[in-house]
């Protein structure tokens, strides 16, 4: 099977969302899988010593630049009232699931990534995730359960650490083939770079 | 005359030479004269208290995505082994020749960003400002005096100060219709907008 494109990205990321629409049709038209990798960017940037958002005249113009891309797109986008938040729930579920059914795990992420951008959905509670999880059939008790297991809870502290390792500093980053690409508007780029073999 | 689209950059900027080799030809397409409007991103960042490429993980993901992003494009690019470095005489040049002709304006801040980008030339350099400028037919002493007059020199301290207050915060910056863009990477939304009136 042709190497699997990686999906970094961290829930509470609009221009995450954003790539999430795409991702996978663009991947499949090259035939290559996705594989969805959600980290906690909050650990990220406490841990690179970095605060973008609060950077002057940079917030003003995220808050614009989000939803005209979004309505550039046709897509539908509304800050959370809670915007920004920590969704950790949801990122811990990804890799259960994909530990149990790999091709779930990105249709499931996708969900996710709608509820909270599109839906107004809580998606910090385990509650609305595992409803969530529950249309990809996963029952809502073990979802629940797995919230809670260590286990689970250090496989996300693990894959935020490997995404800092692998030089990840925002969200989304995209790798193909090890080349990064950074940002919802390199999605051409990267596409061509599948096409090509790069340049 | 249809309003002018305003282009805020500095010449040491790499996306801002990229979007530069654009610009003329986009706005050209809509009927829209542009106005090049160099600041120094040096003097900005130091208000803003703002040093992007020293964000961890930044400066190599920069370093590696501008030539990849220039490649990409067909354009020549490459870093003088003097990047970072502050280029304030053809900033000051180009405003001192808008005064005069605001049509060679942007043709001198054109062949400036690819005297500096593309050919390995000293741009920091008053000699080479004015032999560039020689290229729009301004005589070479002229040129050297109005690098050193305080008029000149104000007026880019002006320019700088008025960037920032309208909300600047990097380069490139493409304010069309009181809509920003920021980045080279923004010029299809731009163009889209210039196109439709705005979504």
């Amino acid at each position: 099977m042709a190497n699997a494109i990686d999906f970094y990205f961290d829930f509470s990321s609009p221009y995450g969302y954003l790539a999430s629409i795409q991702i996978d049709a663009l991947a499949a038209r090259h035939g290559r899988p996705v594989r969805w990798r959600p980290f906690l960017i909050g650990a990220l940037y406490k841990r690179l010593g970095y605060t973008p958002l609060e950077q002057p005249g940079k917030r003003a113009y995220f808050l614009h630049d989000v939803p005209r891309s979004a309505r550039a797109m046709g897509v539908t986008l509304t800050f959370p009232p809670s915007f920004p938040e920590a969704l950790i729930a949801p990122a811990r579920a990804v890799y259960w699931i994909a530990d149990r059914d790999p091709a779930k795990a990105g249709a499931f992420a996708a969900a996710a990534f709608r509820a909270y951008w599109a839906e107004g959905r809580k998606l910090a509670d385990p509650e609305i995730v595992a409803e969530i999880a529950a249309g990809q059939g996963f029952a809502k008790e073990d979802v629940l359960a797995a919230l809670n297991d260590q286990l689970v809870k250090d496989r996300l502290k693990a894959e935020t650490d490997a995404a800092i390792a692998a030089g990840i500093f925002g969200s989304p980053f995209i790798v193909v083939d090890g080349e990064k690409f950074w940002g919802s508007d390199r999605l051409d780029q990267m596409e061509r770079w599948l096409a090509t073999g790069g340049w």
